[in-house]
């Protein structure tokens, strides 16, 4: 009875660390292409010429291109928060919070802008909006670099300003509605940080 | 025929005259009932009641409930507009550049905290939210604040980010969510100003 169990366990074990691995290359796939082609350039054909695999593997592992899209957003949130909180120099804990803290914003920047359509169509509802895991993670985060320039600062409201400086739907409007360049948004998070460090 | 017509021609304008009087005491009544009990308290009652008319007056001038909330933040954004672009100082341009910078952040604060059932119900959708009449005309002015007092500056980011950290729906959260007094943020405002004029 053991005996016949034991290579199906070890069969599935073997399958499920596949999918695992099936489903990270094709997440990395989709986020390639979102990062050199834009959101709108993610099918599930797109994704699966990408990772070299036939459509219907994209189909059992997201179901739809929505599946898709918000598998892509909570995999892409992931590698950006582990790049802030512990990833390398100049984003990460081994440089000095000043140099973190401009980092930041056009981390962030590149960050929203490579997903900006999952972003625009996530966008929560106003009572929601601040509230919402992952703008409250990054909201910790400068704060916490904030507080440890500026101690006599209010760091949780000065943290919410510099945040809602690089917020995605306000940079849509001014790239989108005022063809502004994103250099000259990162250019203004820089000033704003270094005018507030004095 | 004229000598018939002339007294009738008389009596609508008189007519007119009369209800833009009425629906100006309205307004004025309901907003009194806004800034002293919040919007929850208007209703066509009570707001008649303040005004010392009957409920069939304000239902004619408004249609409903939402019809009276519309027309008032319609006339309270005016008003406010009124108060930064001539008012007295320390908002209006008699007042010098960085006092009027000073004040326009509890100004609005206020303003939008008068108006806050108001401004949560109408909260405009992500793709128009930086482009509405109201925000547009609020971030003219403070650029050109900005502008005067930092001209070396990216007048148009830094007025974004200055106007975002005092957003109705942020000092909302703020407020309503983490019990945040009005006057920190008040005093936010202030120290972001005082910290980019160095």
């Amino acid at each position: 009875m053991d005996g016949t169990h034991l290579p199906l366990i070890g069969e599935e074990t073997h399958l499920r660390a596949d999918a695992v691995r099936n489903r990270a290359r094709l997440l990395e796939a989709a986020a390639r292409l979102a990062a050199e082609r834009g959101a709108a350039a993610i099918t599930m054909e797109t994704v699966a010429a990408e990772a070299g695999v036939g459509k219907g593997t994209v189909s059992r592992r997201f179901g739809d291109r929505n599946g898709l899209l918000q598998a892509l957003l909570d995999h892409s949130e992931q590698r950006f928060q582990e790049a802030f909180l512990s990833g390398p120099p100049p984003l990460g804990p081994e440089a000095d919070p000043a140099t973190r803290l401009r980092a930041f914003g056009p981390a962030l920047l590149h960050h929203e802008r490579a997903n900006l359509d999952l972003y625009l169509a996530a966008e929560p509802a106003a009572e929601r909006r601040f509230a919402v895991p992952p703008r409250r993670l990054r909201h910790t985060h400068v704060a916490m670099l904030v507080r440890a320039l500026l101690p006599d600062a209010d760091a949780e409201l000065l943290a919410h300003a510099l945040l809602s400086s690089v917020e995605v739907v306000l940079v849509d409007h001014l790239v989108r509605d005022h063809g502004m360049p994103l250099a000259r948004v990162e250019a203004g998070w820089h000033d704003l940080v270094d005018r507030l460090l004095g």
